[in-house]
């Protein structure tokens, strides 16, 4: 894997000087001082460029776990319908997206259904269909964990040469958040019940069952979470595995990206220990209500800069908080100075 | 007084149901859902229309609390500069109004200082020059109140005579804070050493002056906080009158308001209690980190849709909440059903 850059922090530095003398009071901007500072950073000049091409790319896909155990308030034939839905541009972050003039593609990683009907280039970066249910089987068979992450690094490089300033990554899939708790409780040995919650809408049974095939599913892999790549065999999926590599490419290529919820929370605690220093690039957009996400992010030092109280995936949260950080921008860019206070 | 409409609360259950019917799990886009149907219920129409011509009015005022203590980090010959700052479009509301295609006004309400090289209109509403210091006498002069309490509606008309389907007020004034504070403490009967904050930056000595001055006034001022008006003109300001007023005229015209921080928070509170029906057509934008706003929201039952940790005033948070609030139309108008789906 190529080198990737670090955050300038002399760039930080003059930063946080050039906010400390604009027309406010000090630290009045809160969290946007802190946003700028860190684009700043990023993009290695003060102020920072403006995040005109904001792209969500959407990886959709099913589990195996999603037919072994009710643990979805959905049936997975929803992932291919909900693909069309992307692709007509009314799905709730093609919406939200439109709002801030941000691009979405959907990609059909592991959906386990019939999309011939759909464009080629959807199914150009598909690695199987579904999974095996981790709670008795491998997710993945050997060599798809790898496969997975290398087509999340090209899809990365795609959009990040077509002129990407902000990546999101979106993800779509019936058994997401199963699979983004078992990553979590895995990577960082946190008690099963803690960290599962409703995901979309089930109920205490719903959810007494996915805990109990997450624990079934960690028991069966041992000690191969320790390795990232295995761990995305045993207890991930295709989508978790592109997911992990959109982000270590796009630090790589040091574009700045905002993860959305409890499964790109989940991805990126695997992509940090596959690339620990792609961290730096990544903010978080929203907080989700699963605590899988709380675990994740608070692992990685982040803290979400909406709570919105949503729950559908899709990068529907992150892709809210663009407006923000544009702000960050701005304040920068274009607030007064207090010594040119008349 | 007019009457105050109601909001249509039959909309807003036929907005639930629309809501419920998009292709998303139930209740997945949290607080926009709720947003969404309030909209509806506010426009009396689902969707709700479009938010497009959003207006900040900016009240700018000096206290006499800001002479007689220093209850501030800073000097109140900033609030006539920062007059100027707001007319060359450099504040910081200013600049994240524009990022969200807002128009900000501002205007000298109670400025006490020079400002005859800004235009008249800027000064065509100006109540008096600044305030007395409230510890030791009544803020505002007989008459002052009822006079800024009708400017701030007579704004609140202008704006939406000109279009405006969102107005935010905004506040710009040194000792701003202290003057919320009061508010707060005498309408809701909290100890005052539970409603002071640190403004924009006092050290402990500067709040204990705060809590000091805010005490005596409400030693001196006793009963009569019990009337609003008599309130206004014991321990307000003419800014928190006009703010008051701007705020019930927008319900009188049915037109949704976006509070910001402590000091409409503060106004907010007043105004119920000469309109307790105006109260339904707010909206709070921004948690402030000033302990009083928390104490005026939770008695408005209102919940901050961002919390970015801005203390600047000016309407600066809750401009940037504007975008969430289109977005919240925006599913209910554009998303797809899930009925729909194939």
């Amino acid at each position: 894997m190529q080198r990737i850059p670090a955050l300038d922090e002399s760039a930080r530095q003059l930063a946080r000087e050039r906010i400390d003398g604009l027309v406010k009071p000090l630290g009045a901007l809160g969290r946007l001082e802190d946003l700028a500072a860190w684009l700043c950073a990023a993009h290695n000049t003060v102020p920072p460029r403006p995040l005109d091409d904001v792209r969500v790319v959407v990886f959709a896909g099913d589990h195996g776990v999603s037919a072994s155990a009710a643990v979805s308030a959905y049936p997975r034939e929803i992932t291919a319908a909900m693909v069309r839905v992307f692709l007509s541009g009314t799905s709730g972050v093609s919406v939200l997206a439109r709002q801030v003039g941000a691009h979405v593609r959907v990609l059909d990683i592991a959906v386990d259904g019939d999309l011939d009907d759909v464009p080629s280039e959807v199914r150009a970066f598909k690695v199987r269909r579904g999974s095996e249910p981790i709670d008795t089987t491998d997710a993945l068979a050997p060599g798809e964990a790898v496969r997975g992450f290398a087509v999340g690094r090209a899809v990365a490089d795609e959009e990040i040469d077509a002129g990407a300033d902000l990546l999101i990554p979106g993800d779509m899939g019936i058994g997401n958040t199963t699979i983004a708790s078992a990553l979590v409780a895995a990577t960082l040995g946190v008690p099963v019940p803690d960290v599962v919650g409703t995901g979309t809408g089930v109920d205490d049974d719903g959810r007494a069952r996915k805990i109990a095939v997450i624990e079934a599913a960690l028991a069966r892999a041992g000690e191969r979470v320790r390795d990232p790549f295995e761990l995305l065999t045993a207890l991930g999926s295709a989508c978790a595995a592109a997911t992990a590599g959109f982000l270590v490419q796009a630090a790589v290529r040091g574009v700045p990206v905002l993860l959305d919820g409890v499964f790109s929370g989940a991805a990126a605690l695997v992509a940090r220990e596959i690339a620990p220093e792609a961290a730096q690039w990544w903010l978080a957009g929203h907080r989700s209500t699963e605590p899988s996400q709380a675990f994740a992010l608070k692992a990685l030092g982040l803290e979400p800069i909406l709570d919105l109280g949503l729950r559908l995936g899709e990068g529907s949260g992150a892709v809210q908080a663009v407006p923000v950080l544009r702000g960050a921008r701005a304040v920068l860019a274009e607030m007064g100075r207090l010594a040119d206070l008349a």
